[in-house]
Formats: structure tokens, sequence, C-alpha cells
């Protein structure tokens, strides 16, 4: 393993599904979710196959694709994508987040995160030659303070990487916050890349996109999927819209980091990104309930529960609990209690900040949850 | 776009199909079949989707697919891995490349590569922060010239990336070329990174992969695919062969370039790698005929044809026709001529090596490579 590497280790997620599926436990620890996408979806992908669309396919995206997801960020964020030159569609939002650090970063350049982040994010800018600069978000609310994000930019500060609504915390950014950060971009000559999976899975207040900020549209590089939002995580399907010169940069490495992505979804999800209003709503209204039932449960079980506002992971405090280390508590809970939780001090650079806390996925069906809530009952 | 990816630009791939589609041209260029491999690998599919095998899957692979994939390796190459910690999972041979390289190399190691080389070779080594050294193939034989390969090896090092059967060539490796090449790898520690993706489309001699050879399995990473052999390039699942503590570095890298890849077709590659003898052998069959059948008929057009050995590529010198420069034939083609192939100056380093050859692709069935045929009849 090269030196670049070393110390990433395994992903918390394999770790933890491993013992999940060991143990026979609960799985309220990896995002996905034990149910799938609406049907039309998969009987596109199947009509797909029959029909024959096995192949490569176009290395930005099949047309269809990009035109559904254009057409998706003018209706809801009324931002105008150009289906050709500027949407690309990746195997996931992983592996846009991997390309868009390898073509945008030179050796030595920075790339700010927030922790708590999603671990691909600082191995990805590690990969890449460039050095993570951490500013952190700060429990119990998750705010930043504002002296902290204007210490980390430096003269080789070359992006700030944004993911809201945010993994594993819950928060959406506000309005103010992303007035901020927009200032800071235009202000030091910076390119956002913004993580926006969990768009559609917002409870309170709205997901408001940094590229719709002014000034921010041409210097950001907004990352999404369809994963999350019409509950394929399997799929592994993302995209990313950016202006011409940032995609034509990005594709560069795409094309060498995977090429092209599986046909037959792509033809299914452009169906998906058209989808009517009332799905979405639909969506919202589901998770909303999924959340409010397990924040509920695990407020009663007397856990610190840190309400998410949106994504589909709540955070909760484990010390009214009498537990004081997240990692030692998640590796426990699978064999003890036949649940699986994820413990997040691994989304830190300072693992300390994050020691209390535990993150639970509410994409689960109403028995999953209750049968999680059911067996914490006999924690230990 | 970073100084490390300057100069590479649009790969040739999607420069030519482009053109292709804009003049309605037979496009013997990209390789990918105009035909779906076998229906009751697309019924898996299929199967799976419906069976809501629809969310994200183990990140080292679905375990019956790196079963079925070491299953594989056994029975044709005697090859034996431990299919949890040997064999890993990818969205296709690109980024099973790109993952590699990313894990196995330092800033500043260097990596052989044989040229004319598939373009992502190049650009994998130096997203990795590595220096491609490379090795001419010397047409019309394309044999390497030892001392030229002793020569490229340095201090500096780290491993030979070799592809047999080989693109764009046709070559497939003689086994005095694989012992030489073992030996080296041996006498200087250098890992072997093999692509195998056209393994099964051998015509003369047989495959030999390289880590078949003494001392060379537990320092060789075998990369494959399933998009060629069974003709579903568009499903992006390949696939590593390689020891314990190879496989866990490049998985390292692996879960952070895409982290795991389609649930579906893993499902449903899990039953192709166990097809029949008779699946495999007819495949062969098929495809000689194509080669024969595309051969003949470019030599009758007055081609000096390089028949290949392997793959689905045939390279031919256009000079008998009074051509000089590849590109320049390749992008005048699907216009005036109604035909699409690959110019292979863009896989060398050194672009003159290559200007008097141009690539045609026979994964086609016969009325296509009639068609490509008759059409070429019109050349200028
Ligand atoms: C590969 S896990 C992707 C992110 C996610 O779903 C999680 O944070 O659990
Ligand atoms: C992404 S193109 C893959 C390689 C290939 O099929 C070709 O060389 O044409």
């Amino acid at each position: 393993l090269t030196a670049r590497l070393q110390g990433f280790g395994t992903t918390i997620f394999t770790e933890m599904t491993r013992l999940a599926i060991q143990f026979g436990a609960v799985n309220l620890g990896q995002g996905f979710p034990n149910f799938d996408g609406p049907d039309f979806i998969k009987e596109a992908a199947i009509a797909a196959i029959r029909a024959g669309a096995n192949q490569y396919c176009r290395m930005s995206g099949l047309p269809e694709l990009n035109r559904a997801i254009a057409a998706h960020q003018q209706r809801f964020y009324d931002l105008s994508y150009d289906p050709d030159s500027e949407v690309t569609v990746y195997s996931g939002a992983t592996e846009a987040i991997c390309a868009t650090l390898q073509a945008l970063c030179d050796t030595g350049d920075e790339v700010v995160l927030f922790e708590p982040f999603y671990d691909s994010y600082r191995a990805s800018v590690t990969m890449a030659g460039a050095v993570p600069k951490v500013v952190t978000l700060h429990a119990p609310d998750f705010a930043y303070r504002p002296e902290e994000l204007e210490a980390a930019i430096t003269p080789k500060t070359r992006a700030i990487l944004l993911n809201s609504p945010h993994n594993p915390t819950g928060k959406v950014f506000a309005r103010g916050e992303l007035e901020h950060i927009a200032g800071l971009c235009k202000r030091f000559d910076l390119i956002a890349i913004t993580d926006e999976v969990y768009e559609h899975l917002v409870y309170e207040g709205s997901h408001v996109p940094l590229a719709t900020l002014p000034g921010m549209r041409e210097r950001t590089v907004l990352i999404s999927s369809s994963g999350k939002t019409f509950s394929f995580t399997g799929w592994k399907v993302g995209h990313t819209c950016a202006p011409p010169a940032l995609s034509a940069a990005i594709r560069c490495a795409h094309q060498f980091v995977t090429f092209c992505t599986a046909t037959p979804f792509q033809h299914a999800l452009a169906r998906a990104f058209v989808a009517d209003d009332a799905f979405f709503a639909g969506l919202i209204a589901e998770y909303r309930a999924r959340r409010d039932r397990l924040c509920q449960g695990l407020r009663e079980l007397g856990f610190g529960v840190l309400a998410p506002a949106g994504t589909y992971f709540v955070m909760t405090d484990i010390r009214p609990l009498g537990y004081a280390d997240d990692v030692e508590f998640c590796r426990m809970l699978p064999e003890q209690v036949g649940v699986a939780a994820i413990p997040p001090s691994s989304f830190y650079e300072h693992p300390a900040a994050g020691r209390h806390l535990v993150r639970w996925a509410f994409c689960k069906t109403d028995d999953v949850l209750d049968e999680g809530l059911r067996r914490l009952q006999k924690l230990p």
C-alpha cells in the first residue's frame, strides 16, 4: 500500500455491515434502504436490458439521462445546465468525488472539508495528492465557527467541499452559512464542490444548492446521485453539474477512472428524474414519518437525540446512557444487542470530537425500525 | 485541469464513436459488440432486480460472484484464489486498473508499459503520481526487444503492466516472453499487473496468465472483466485476483474510488462465469469466424493485414493503399466512407510508431462486417 493511503484501512461501513451480517443484527448502520424504489423504475431497467441496451454508453452519460438530470435541476432549483457539456454521469457519487478531485487538484493544493465527513472525501483528496484542511461542525448543533473556516483558507486552497444535507449529522446548512461560504469562494477564487446526494431528504427548511447563490454557478461542481433519492443504492449512478470548462476537466479524469456507467440503469433513471411532484412529496412524507419514529424511540430509550433536518441519519449522544466511546459501543452492539450502527469518530480528523456520538439510519421499514428499538431495550 | 492530466484530452474512443454516430457510420472503432451476450445472463439480471437485489453490496464484491470468479480461475488456469480475501470486484477493468495503481504506486515510482497501450494505463499511472516507462512492441510482429525492456527497469520501477491478449495489436504474448518478463519481476522484485480482459478471445495458441509461472502468483495483480467475454460491455463489472496483502491494499483504494459495483449485474455474472465449456468453445468459434471474415475482406481491399492471435481487433497497415497518417485517415473515414475505425498512434508515447496503422473491431455481426467492407470499397 502506498504511503498516501497508509492509515485509511477498511471503511467503517464495511466493518459494521460485516458485523451486522455475522450476528444477524438489525442493520441501522450503512445507509441503504431495506426496500426498493418504485416499480416503474425497475421495469424501465428491465425493459432496457431486454431491448439490448447492454453495451458501453457515451462516456459523459446516456443522452436521455443527462437531459433528465438537467430538467430536474431546472424544475427544483431553477438552475440551467446544458445536458451535453455540463452534466456528466458516474458510477456513483463516490466516483464523481474521486474524479472531480483528481481533475482539479494539483499536488500540494488544499481542500477544505467540514468534519465529521463522509470518509471518502479525505481519502480522495489524498489520492489526488492534495491536502485536506478540516473545519469542525461543533455538536450539538453542528454549526461551524466562521473564524475557523476563514483560518482554514490559505493561498494554497483550491476548493471547499460542502455536503448539505450533511452526512452523518443530518444538518442542512442555513442560508446565512451558505452565503458566508459563497463569499469566501468568490473572495479567494475557490471552487465549491457540493455533495448533495440527500437533496430530496429534507424535513425542516429546504435544500438550497450553493450553485444558486449569486456568482456561484460558474465556480461550483454540484454532485448528486440517484441512489438515495430513488432508493436504488446498489445501482451506483451519480452525476455532476458544472460549467463546461470544469466539466471537461472532470471528464478527462472520469474517462480513466471508470470510463462509463452501467447503461440499463441510466435508461431507468432517465425516467426517475422526471417523476411527478407527487412522487417527491410522497418520498419526503414517508421519510419524515420514519425519522420521527426512530427519533422518538431513541429518545424514549434515553439517548440524547440530535434530530436531523435532513438525510436519513440521526446522531445521538450516548453519554446519557452511560457510554463514552462510540467505537466500543458500535462494536459491542451487533453481538450483544443484535443491532448495528455507525461510530462517527471515524469521520473526524480528531476522533475525540465524535466519541460520544452514534449514527443511526432510518431508511428502513417500520417493522425493522421497531425491531431495532425493541432490541435496544436490552442495552447492557 | 490539474497539471498531471494536461495533454490527455478526450479519449480517442469518445471522439471516434461521436463521429460514427454523427455520420451514421458502421462502427468498427470502439470495442463493443453489436449483439448481446446470452439470454440466461440477462434473465439472471432481471430476476435479481425483481427479487430486490438493488442496494449496496459488499465492497469487495457479491460473495457469489467472487466465488464464481475463483472457480473460473481454477477451471481454466489451475489458479487457486480465495474468493473472500483474494478476489475483488470493480466497476469495470478500467476502475480495477485505476485502483490498483492508486494503491500500489508512490509518487515518483515507475511503471513499465508496453506501447501501443490502452490509453487509460498511462493516465492512471500519472494520476497515481507515478511515471510511465514505455517499451515498444515493434510492428509488424509486435515483439519487444529484450534489451529495451531491461533498460526500462530502474531502481524506481514498481511494476510492469502487461496486457495479453493485447489491445490494439491482437498479440498474445509467447511463453518465452512471459518467462523473460517473470524473470525480471522476480530479479528486481517488481509487481506484475496483468490486464487479461481478452483472455477467452484467443485464436492461435492459448492464453497463459503470467500468474501461472513459477513464483509469479504472489506478486501478480491479475485483472479481467466480464464485459468482453460475455458481451455485456455496458454492465461495467471487472475483477482482480491477487494475494491477500495486495488485495487488501487495492481494496483500500477501491472503496474510495467507487466503493462497490452494480448489484444486479453481479448476480447475473455469478451465473456467467460458471457457464459450461460449450459456451466458451462456441464463443471462440464465432469470434474466429468473424476475425477471418474481416481480415479476408481487408486483405482483398489492399490493406496490409496483421492478423491477430487474440482480442477482437485487427491492425492493418494503410500504406499499401497510399495513406500515411492514421489520425487523418480515421477522421476522414466516417464522413467520406461511412465507417469508423481507431487510429492507434494515440496509444503510443511516440505516435510516429503507429502512424501507418489502423485498428478495426470485429465484435460485430456478419451483416455489419460485410456492410463495413462494402463501404470501404469507396475509399478515396
Ligand atoms: C458507501 S456507504 C455510502 C454513504 C452511506 O450510505 C452512509 O454514510 O452510510
Ligand atoms: C472504453 S473503450 C475500452 C477498450 C475497448 O473496448 C477498445 O479498445 O475499443
